[in-house]
């Protein structure tokens, strides 16, 4: 899947993940109204306004970008029918042509590991059948439980051709309480930036690529850097573009000479770029045009920065 | 919610908690027979099979123990289907009067970790609805992210009366990769274990208890009698304690004088106890009383650990 990946966002010239984090307060009213018409004010109404929104994001976006990034916080956040809403936007993303990273950032230790790698991104026996719970090609993970918590993903990843991206350095503010920690003469982030790249030694494809990649935040240029080298062969999705301030000259670091080995995330710098400058005019009934701009200006940003 | 829990451990003499972590070879063939029975191999019958097989376990135990912990991992393994028998065995267990724990490991940032803290303890506005999505009473939370990935749980916690358990040291064989790292003169786990006192130092309850609360391994009893020490109000919710190796009298340096300060997890240990000795003479019909004779022996072990 990380061949496919590098695949796609070399035809499409666009290292770019498009977020789809949807908060009740970036659906245009008239997808909410049409929603609650048909299932009232319930979860399940709430995740069908989820679902028509992200469709219409999707079938704006699909041709510019090679990848899309549920993050499931905001799917849970309404429980049962939130988490159909989840299953149908990969789904849906899926037929489109679209990769999709389940940002799901999960971890745990041996079976139970093993249970959410099945669960994101292998199958799972039921008698003499088999199915792929929810399917994503690509799944976020945390390392704070060590190797034993990693080794089933990448165990899945083998079987099944998936991919994972684990949480090296986080964008927010205070992601260096624990993550930037010296033991001895490293930070913790270069400790998990090593494991990232021995975690995928043996699964890299014929791209170059390991299917094992890292989350390191555009806010930290810096560390950027210093992960860029320690991780040669790791693709690192970078979220905090845009809404949380990262630019796109603070992005050149992340790649490496040709370009590669990097796609950044906006989630609500195009989803709801609507609701702000330069993209209020669209109105809310241009929500997915606006969406479709964003993207092509964050394009345009990430290349001239690469080239400049 | 914490006063609450100290309560009913106090009162039913039990600092105990079920894990229910479901897998299919877990449940007796006569309850995946009615299950795939009633609705095929398919998801909803794996799902199917879970609840009712969790059903049985709650029935038995309900009067001895004031706590079950189900793993969401193990539903979601079987997608949607699975994740409502989930939600379906919190209700369940709530109804019996058991406070819920839901083992979810959950972990973001800013907005996202607010929409977790909201789906899994906390509650959502559907236009001028209100919904509690997942509503479990606990859940467990990783720290990896820092202070923003928390303070969004704590939040809901005071707000709903809810309560959290922070990974501080975790069972598993490779914990110590990342969290027994020297950083200055404290390993990882103690600078963890001092940011779960202070996150926990404006909520405590009537108890004397906070509503943060830590997750330290049976496993390693050395680090428990520290980490005791370092977090004088914050409850120790201990997993690794029978099928990983965890025994009774590992557990003492987890408690404080008066016994309390610790809830000690044991899931396949109970769950599955009618699959081995001493417990196999039940069968597959007494799964659920091979169960309630597992936690009453848990509860001996226990007991005269502390006592002894």
């Amino acid at each position: 899947m990380i061949d496919k990946l590098v695949e796609e966002i070399r035809k499409k010239q666009a290292p770019i993940v498009v977020g789809l984090d949807p908060q009740p307060e970036f659906i245009p009213p008239q997808i909410t109204e049409e929603a609650f018409g048909q299932y009232g004010e319930t979860l399940e109404g709430a995740a069908a306004a989820f679902f028509a929104f992200n469709k219409g994001i999707v079938d704006a976006v699909a041709d510019l970008v090679p990848a899309v990034k549920p993050q499931s916080a905001m799917y849970e956040q309404f429980g049962v029918p939130g988490v159909q809403a989840y299953k149908d936007t990969i789904d849906y993303c899926k037929k489109k042509g679209l990769i999709v990273i389940g940002d799901v950032k999960r971890g745990d230790i041996g079976s139970t590991s093993a249970a959410y790698a099945r669960a994101h991104l292998g199958t799972v026996r039921v008698g003499s059948k088999t199915y792929a719970p929810f399917d994503e090609d690509f799944c976020t993970v945390n390392p704070y439980l060590g190797s034993d918590g990693i080794r089933p993903f990448t165990d899945v990843c083998r079987e099944c051709g998936k991919g994972i991206f684990v949480l090296v350095k986080t964008s927010n503010p205070s992601s260096g309480e624990l993550q930037d920690r010296l033991a001895g003469e490293q930070a913790l982030y270069e400790i998990v930036g090593q494991m990232v790249d021995s975690w995928g030694a043996d699964l890299t494809g014929s791209s170059g690529w390991s299917a094992v990649g890292a989350v390191v935040g555009a806010t930290y240029p810096e560390t950027g850097k210093i992960l860029r080298k320690m991780m040669p062969k790791n693709y690192i999705l970078v979220p905090g573009y845009g809404a949380q301030g990262g630019k796109g000259r603070d992005l050149v670091h992340f790649f490496d000479k040709d370009g590669l080995g990097a796609i950044v995330n906006s989630s609500r710098g195009i989803i709801a770029a609507w609701q702000k400058a330069p993209y209020a005019g669209f109105g809310a009934d241009g929500y997915a045009e606006a969406a479709r701009k964003a993207v092509t200006d964050m394009k345009q940003d990430i290349a001239e920065a690469l080239n400049g």
